[in-house]
């Protein structure tokens, strides 16, 4: 089967959404479609053209024997900005409001136009930090967790409060859980993590932080480096954080009697500058 | 900013993939490249005929005053053999034999290419049927429901076994694992689902399939039509399973003295035709 440039171009922007941060020879584009290298070369730089025209994304080229390009996933300043418009007017009803400072938040979280936005905004800021594995807790987290991973093709890790039968044999901490203070367990299956790899930790809501210094203290226990933090709604009030270097898309206060609550943009939008 | 043709071909290809099942008007491409309707025309026919080469979907077209096109995603046959081929061949090793006859998929299920492929592989089988809402149950099936979910642009409805105070008010029924036979219970907040709309069940593990009978109760309970189930991997051995019209992508079989294990096609397969 012969392709033209057109059909070469529709079928090749399919191929690199679909294997992101993967390097793709030449010769694999050279194979698929029965054409020169000269002339995948050309129709790369019009895909890579395209994508920066949209801010979608760039494509990192690799010279010699084993080169190729890279699609690295990016979201724009323009893209990121309506974003977080749109989820904090979602966010911002005050009927949202749940006992003990929490934020009815499912219904946002259950579509996967959000998620997997919200995925792409958080992928965007650590693009270039190398991420071997995204790590959250069950369960909200699960879903932001896979569309973070999805973007960089590497593994998810979900920690849990107990141990699953269909798990093997787990490593367990005990943490401190930083609004309660009450001492909680979290564990992992053995197999689920290489020593050495970077994790990328990602979580709905935060107050204190404490789960999330307990991800840190289990990725040590696993000898692995945290390379980044990011959350998607954390509280205004509790302080101080009982970790730094998170970053988080939106910031939740909550008047004292928690009849009225506020949304506004949390740390990450300032890393967007194009 | 003016588009030329192999520009907004990436470009539409772009934001089909990210948009589908949903209509897009030609006005929607027409104002985005500030190009005619009927170049818009003739690009689309070019996406159509690469997407249909490669079996990776099919476009829709709508005519009319509110027309457009709507994105199919699709799987082709050729591919989805390779991906149960593959799966069968990561599945098959008998350390992954866990005590009670249960299955150590967390590393298999922690890779979002094949949880995503998986995805679109249920979503091709059920693309015809009008999707609204997927369903599962915490906490294994999420991310399979989340990666349909996306095809179909569709929410997720997450069913647990306890309510949690971050979701508000909720309807609970009980249900008797078929396996186990014990009663127990799953809740459903009453804002999840709207009544008339069309729910895919969709689940990793199936023995007897009394959690799927559950989720089928519930929703009725909720009024909702129940349009398609679907099963990562069941088990052969029990049988009569308490559920008819289910796919399953894999079936496990396991020795009496849970020693060997083997796995092969489900029911699915036999749908891809093309």
């Amino acid at each position: 089967m012969k392709y033209k440039r057109s059909e070469r171009l529709v079928d090749m922007t399919y191929y690199l959404l679909n294997h992101p941060h993967q390097i793709v020879s030449l010769s694999c584009f050279s194979e698929r479609y029965g054409s020169a290298k000269s002339s995948i070369s050309e129709d790369l730089a019009i895909v890579k053209q395209s994508f920066e025209m949209q801010g979608t994304g760039f494509l990192k080229t690799i010279a010699g024997a084993s080169g190729g390009v890279t699609y690295i996933p990016t979201m724009s300043k323009g893209e990121a900005s309506k974003l977080l418009t749109n989820l904090i007017s979602q966010l911002s009803q005050a009927e949202r409001l749940l006992p003990g400072g929490y934020l009815y938040m499912t219904d946002v979280l259950g579509r996967p136009q959000y998620v997997n936005a919200i995925g792409r905004m958080i992928a965007t800021v650590y693009a270039s930090n190398g991420v071997d594995a995204v790590m959250t807790m069950e369960t909200k987290g699960i879903p932001l967790a896979y569309a973070v991973a999805t973007q960089f093709n590497v593994p998810v890790v979900v920690v849990r409060r107990i141990s699953k039968v269909t798990e093997g044999s787990t490593v367990s901490i005990n943490y401190v859980s930083g609004s309660s203070k009450r001492i909680q367990t979290m564990v992992l299956p053995r197999r689920s993590l290489i020593p050495g790899s970077k994790v990328l930790i990602v979580d709905d809501f935060m107050k204190a932080g404490g789960t999330m210094k307990g991800m840190i203290n289990l990725c040590n226990e696993f000898e692995t480096e945290v390379t980044g933090i990011a959350v998607f709604v954390e509280t205004k009030e509790e302080k101080p954080k009982l970790i730094n270097n998170y970053q988080s898309l939106l910031r939740l206060s909550i008047t004292e009697q928690e009849t009225a609550l506020k949304i506004e943009n949390g740390t990450i939008y300032k890393n967007f500058t194009h």
